[in-house]
């Protein structure tokens, strides 16, 4: 029997930050698991070191939340972590703010469509998977990089 | 204002089909990336080759959908493919597959518990989200290896 999947509701935004904090949580553990200055200057292939990823993540998160759930679309204020304590303090500090602004995005706001930063224009729902879909992609780099170090990553699966 | 989130839909099966599909699109460009031996034989820190990468992929995709679908969890059946033509060959009927397959899922079965492949327990949706992000996670790996190999790589938000 062939069903309407346009009409099928798969995903709540309980469940979506949810998954979003889980892969934060493992992102991390990726941080953590580079010595400092590796994490500020190692790199494979002529590629950003994993700070600079990890600070990309954070320019993107909360900024795209506010954007989402207001229209008002601005850049990450604040200058980049110099070092890993910093990182993960500023880190930590999304990962809160996450927490208390995802839940307040109207319903309404993840169908509507926007121009994120003036330049991407997707439904909300769109912009938030890019972001995480982005954190995942630069992170599975990091996992190369941690590996070309001869240290062992932390488990993909976990993210409690 | 805030609002009870666990309420609030945020993404529907077919949205998801297409935010999959698109990921794959992108992996197979990825895949074309890659000189013939070195996408069998080349990784970094001693990792597998992307080859074996996109092979798993290949194994957990239409399996996947068909174990949330009925509840029968099976092996990918068929052999590793030894040329990218073949690979390449796989990929599409596993496109094809997909795109029969998954819009055919009872909408119940996204949040419907089950042990997929007999070990790991999760909804439907937890399952699928968990093989879309496992391939952008390898294939993030993927990115360093043809950037190693000085390979410019597809853009990431390229998707169609």
């Amino acid at each position: 029997m062939a069903t309407a999947t346009t009409e099928v509701n798969v995903l709540t935004a309980d469940m979506l930050l949810k998954n979003w904090q889980g892969h934060r949580k493992l992102t991390r553990r990726v941080i953590e698991a580079f010595p400092e200055d590796k994490l500020f200057q190692f790199s494979v292939g002529g590629m950003r070191p994993f700070a600079d990823m990890a600070w990309e993540f954070i320019r993107m998160a909360v900024p795209i939340v506010d954007g989402v759930s207001t229209g008002q679309w601005k850049e990450f204020e604040g200058t980049k972590p110099a070092t890993k304590a910093e990182l993960l303090r500023l880190w930590d500090a999304q990962t809160d703010a996450l927490n208390e602004k995802f839940p307040k995005i109207s319903p309404h706001r993840f169908s509507e469509v926007q121009k994120a930063f003036g330049q991407w224009e997707n439904p909300g729902i769109v912009t938030i998977q890019y972001a995480i879909d982005n954190e995942i992609h630069h992170r599975g780099q990091g996992y190369v990089y941690l590996r070309a170090l001869g240290i062992e990553p932390p488990h993909f699966w976990e993210r409690d």
